[in-house]
């Protein structure tokens, strides 16, 4: 209480956050500058540039949100619905129950399209979904499901969505920068990721993209977004670049530079290239993991590289596993969610946590507690 | 675009963020670790004691939201209205229309009390529009007014707003720590601040408490608060501590570090020391500028001592005057807003801001530019 606080140094393979490049933290502990300077208007007008390179999108409406993804869902949500339209929720884990949640806040009308933890969401499950309720305004889904490890198939459900003249809306929290997402050319909507992922910066904001249809949806809404804090009319007044812009709020000045720093070292790598790096490393753990008789949850047809589900083995308490890590190696996995609880770990690759000596400390580290 | 952003160093004396202590930069460039890791939820125990403190209450509801003050207002507001409910809304500047705006979007029924930018909330205008309006659930009002530079007497306004057995919400984002708050004692059944203003700290989160009255009131709610990432019900079960603590969102790890270190420095100096040090600076800053034939907006009676609005004098630009502080001198003041822009400037000593060469600089910069 009476003493500043000194974290002792963790290797974080959770289900996020991930470990933090020290660039990004470097980038945060520069000297704050006002939300209204010169050099701040600059600065968020490159942070929009980097994340349409990094969201695949050419969408003007594409900015930071001053909250965690789970606001960023919010958003999704509060800006596109209004009470009584009809939404179809894909769910596979923790996240899209999570969508069905808002939509019942919110007044919509909710269609599930239910799926096995562990497992993507079933294309045909939600074709059928679309043809029984052919008034649907949205659908959404979430790509990388953080509770389960299972990348869903958004270009097939889009295209689905699409044909019925669906908005859709994609939770890619995980995903961004670890998986495939092409914004624009897989026909999404709105998505938004956060920042404590495969981006490898600390935990506290949101990206989110809106295409033009999903912005035509917002001005054409009868009543005000109730949320104003979450308003993205407002919020883009505020984003619009020196000249034009409103105040809204006091954008968070010092996680945005480490935004701008993370998103800048994706572009260096390549976008492609850290794609790649994540499956290269999944197959690096992957190995370790087998040849120490742990099996996988999911699918590799389906399977998260950066997020790895493993069934934790008969007669083995998992909670005492993960605390003899953290307690002896400082090094951190996650815990099953929900149907998952007790069964599984969660061992993230995301990001900056996605390294050989990563991995094989995870891999050393597990044998000696196993 | 393709380089990291090397922010020049400024003075913040603005409205906010303020200069941001070097403890505190140094606290958020720790290392990230788990939002689930046991010294994590160490830490979060030891910020809702600080909190307390730093409030003046016992309120057990007493916790951070990951987002900045502006979501602490609609927090306040989602979680103790319903629709229908009426609520008085005092209204002495932007964030007084802030609140009127917020109850709209919510469907309460709003009754305004309306002053003169410039001067406090009159408590016979609040007596009169509560004895008017018998029903009245909520009353709001603004303790420091950030466009004003206004200090209001939150304590007869909320003995007066009891007297009617009416719930009370207040906005001290530009208060706390730099004058005197008292929750517990003023009976104060929600109240609210930023981490930008007087503690020191970059923007991005902000701090509310909950009396139990107000805690009651939300647990009577006929339906779910509309906004799930808002929900203090939810909220408080992610904050309750290890063992009972429920997941929710990730927290934002290192601004938490930011804030306890913050927090922790004002418990060094001493909450009553912290508010003499904004009075004394404030009689320092006015003797100069008086010096230099500025005039105060403000009657010294209720000028908040850390936001001084100065009028601009007749014949000077207030734009050029700010440009040239920004870039000759590194220098950052406040523009007005709404009814005083163009008319004014706002000079911020809060927190760390609030130092002897800030004002010699402010001073020296000033009289170089007039």
């Amino acid at each position: 209480m009476n003493t500043s606080f000194h974290p002792t140094p963790r290797t974080l393979m959770g289900p996020g956050p991930s470990d933090v490049h020290p660039r990004v933290l470097g980038a945060m502990a520069k000297a704050t500058i006002g939300h209204l300077d010169p050099e701040f208007i600059g600065l968020m007008e490159e942070i929009k540039v980097l994340m349409r390179q990094t969201f695949r999108t050419q969408n003007k409406l594409t900015l930071p949100l001053s909250a965690p993804g789970s606001a960023a869902m919010e958003a999704s949500f509060a800006n596109l619905l209004e009470p009584g339209d009809k939404v179809i929720v894909c769910i596979n884990g923790v996240f899209g129950m999570r969508m069905a949640e808002n939509v019942r806040r919110m007044g919509g009308e909710l269609v599930t399209v239910e799926d096995e933890w562990g497992t993507p969401v079933d294309a045909e499950k939600l074709s059928a979904a679309l043809a029984a309720n052919p008034e649907t305004k949205i659908v959404a889904m979430v790509h990388a499901e953080t509770s389960t490890g299972v990348c869903s198939d958004v270009k097939t459900l889009c295209a689905l969505a699409k044909k019925h003249n669906c908005l859709t809306i994609v939770d890619s929290v995980t995903g961004l920068a670890g998986v495939p997402l092409e914004v624009d050319a897989w026909q999404v909507d709105v998505a938004y990721s956060g920042t404590q992922k495969c981006l490898s910066a600390p935990p506290g904001i949101s990206l989110i993209t809106f295409s033009e249809a999903a912005a035509e949806c917002v001005r054409a809404r009868n009543a005000p977004v109730q949320s104003w804090f979450l308003d993205v009319s407002l919020l883009m007044a505020y984003w619009e670049g020196e000249g034009a812009r409103t105040y809204h709020h006091t954008a968070p000045v010092n996680a945005m530079y480490g935004l701008h720093e993370a998103l800048l070292m994706v572009q260096e790598q390549g976008l492609e290239q850290s794609w790649q790096k994540h499956r290269d490393m999944h197959a690096s753990l992957a190995e370790n993991l087998t040849g120490l008789g742990l099996d996988f949850v999911v699918h590799s047809d389906c399977r998260l590289p950066q997020l790895n589900l493993v069934k934790v083995p008969e007669g083995v308490d998992e909670a005492s596993v993960r605390k003899q890590l953290l307690t002896d190696f400082n090094l951190e996995i996650g815990a099953g969610l929900g149907a998952f609880a007790g069964k599984v770990w969660r061992i993230g690759l995301m990001g900056y946590s996605a390294r050989q000596e990563n991995i094989q400390l995870c891999t050393s580290a597990l044998r000696a507690c196993l």
